[in-house]
C-alpha cells in the first residue's frame, strides 16, 4: 500500500458543459481507460450515460436529498488510488472553477497520491458562446469576471464584492446563478450598473435541452419566471449580452444540426 | 454563389492551449474533415503541425511583420464559405476570450454567413490549472477575473481598472501580460493590493517547453527577467497561486509521462 510503485493516479478531468463532443480528446481516453469514475450530477446525463454503471461512482446528492460530505470523496480518492486504481475524478466544467478540484488536489498531494490535472471547457465561457455571445468583446469588453451564485453556505455572505465587479466595466458571468438572481441583479444596480445593462441566462448549455432567455438587469428576473428557466444554467451580464441578437439568426449550434447527437426524445 | 445551399459553413474553434490531447473531441474532427483551416500562430506547433499544409491559411504575422488586418481575415472568411467551402477558423484557447471571435462571430451574421462556435480550453484556466494552481478556491478565491495585457494600440489604456479588479477579492488573471507586467503589478500595489500577493506565470502552458515562474507582486518583475520567462505566457495573481507550492511534488501533468506526446526534441 505505501509502495509508491502500487498507487494508482487520480485525474482530476473537467467533462466540459455537458456536449460529449465538447469532452477533450485526453478526457475522453481517460474515462475510457479508468478504472473507477468518481462524479457528481453536473456532467449531464450524455456524458455520464456513456460510462459503463460498473465503473460510476456517484459522489453527488444522496437518495436522501443531502449532499456527500467532501471529506467523504476525499478519503475515497485516496482509498481508490491506494488501491492501485486509475481513477478519474470526473467535474462538469473545468475541475478548477468553483468545482472544489483545488481542495482535492491538495488532499490527494498531503495523502501523496500522484494526481493529473486535466482542464476543460469551463460552461461559464461555453454556455455565452454556443448562444451568440462572447464573454469578451474588443469594443464592449476588456474584461470578464466569473463568480459562483451558489455559495456554500457556511461562507459570508458578502464574499462576492457587487460593488467591485461592476466597477470592472467587464463581463459578469455568474454560474449556479439562477436562484439568487434577483438578489444580486439588485446589488448591482445599486452598485451603478444601468437598469437596461444586457442579460442572457443559459440554462444546460450545450445539452439536447438547452433554453436561452434574454433580457436587462431590470426585466430579467421576470423573463426567468415566465421562461422558467431552471438551473443549472449561466448568468451573463453586461453589452455582450446583446451579441446574440446580431448573430443568432446564422448560428448553427442551436439547431441540432449535429448528426452524431441526433434529436432529444 | 448567392444561393443558401450553396455556402459552407465556418466553425469559430478554440484549439486549447496548445497539448493536441486537449482538442475538444468536436476540434479535432473539424480539423480532420474541414476544407481550410484559418489559423494564427496561437495554437502552437503541436497542433498545427499536425494540419495538413494544404490546407492551411496563415492569417497571423505576416513575413514582413506586420499583422494581417483582421478586415482581411473577416473577408477572406466570407471569401471561402461563399465559395462552398467547410473552413475552420482556429483560434488559440477559447474563441470567445480576447480572440476577436466575437467580431467575426458579427461579420459572418452581417453577411449571411451560417457559422457555429466550439468553445475550447483556455489557457487562462488551463494554464494555471497544469502547474496546480486553481483559478477559485473556497478558501481564498470566490471570483476570477481575466484581463488581456496585450491591449489594441488604438484603444485608450485605462480600459482596464486595475482598482476595482483589485477590490473584487479574487483571483485576477492576466492574458499575453508579460511585457507589460511591471506596469500592471505596480498598478495593483497602488490599488491597495499586498506585495506579498502570490504571482505566477506560465509561459506556453502545456507545450513540451512549458516553463513556470512564481514570486509576489514585489518581486514578480525580477523573478521574470531572470527566469527569461517569455510570451506566450499567462499571468496568475492571488493567494491561489501559493497552492503550487503546496501540491507540485506530486502533480504529474509536468513529467512529459504521456506517452502519446512523447520527448519534445
Amino acid at each position: 500500500m505505501s509502495d509508491e510503485s502500487s498507487l494508482g493516479t487520480v485525474y482530476l478531468v473537467g467533462s466540459g458543459p455537458g456536449d460529449p463532443d465538447l469532452l477533450t480528446v485526453k478526457a475522453a481516453r481517460l474515462i475510457e481507460s479508468a478504472d473507477v469514475v468518481l462524479h457528481d450530477k453536473l456532467p449531464g446525463p450524455e456524458i455520464l450515460g456513456e460510462i459503463p454503471e460498473a465503473k460510476r461512482e456517484d459522489v453527488g446528492k444522496r437518495a436522501g436529498g443531502e449532499w456527500t460530505p467532501q471529506e467523504y470523496t476525499n478519503r475515497r480518492l485516496v482509498e481508490l488510488a491506494r488501491e492501485g486504481n486509475s481513477v478519474v475524478r470526473l467535474k462538469g466544467g473545468d475541475p478548477f472553477v468553483f468545482g472544489r478540484g483545488g481542495e482535492e488536489a491538495e488532499h490527494l498531494a498531503a495523502d501523496g497520491i500522484p494526481f493529473e490535472v486535466v482542464p476543460g471547457v469551463t460552461s461559464a465561457i461555453a454556455g455565452p458562446a454556443v448562444v451568440g455571445i462572447p464573454v469578451t468583446h474588443r469594443d464592449y469588453a476588456s474584461s470578464v469576471s466569473f463568480v459562483t451564485g451558489h455559495e456554500d453556505p457556511t461562507k459570508d455572505e458578502s464574499a462576492v464584492d457587487w460593488d467591485a465587479l461592476a466597477a470592472t466595466g467587464g463581463t459578469i458571468v455568474v454560474l449556479m446563478g439562477v436562484g439568487k438572481l434577483p438578489g444580486y441583479t439588485a446589488a448591482l444596480r445599486d452598485a451603478g450598473l444601468d437598469g437596461d445593462t444586457p442579460v442572457a441566462l443559459v440554462e444546460r448549455a450545450t445539452w439536447p435541452e438547452m433554453r436561452v432567455a434574454t433580457g436587462t438587469l431590470d426585466s430579467i428576473v421576470e423573463v426567468r419566471d415566465e421562461a422558467g428557466i431552471e438551473p443549472p444554467a449561466i448568468t451573463v451580464i453586461g453589452d455582450v449580452a446583446a451579441t446574440r441578437s446580431r448573430v443568432a439568426a446564422f448560428l448553427q449550434n442551436e439547431l441540432g444540426d449535429d448528426p452524431e447527437r441526433g434529436d432529444d426524445t
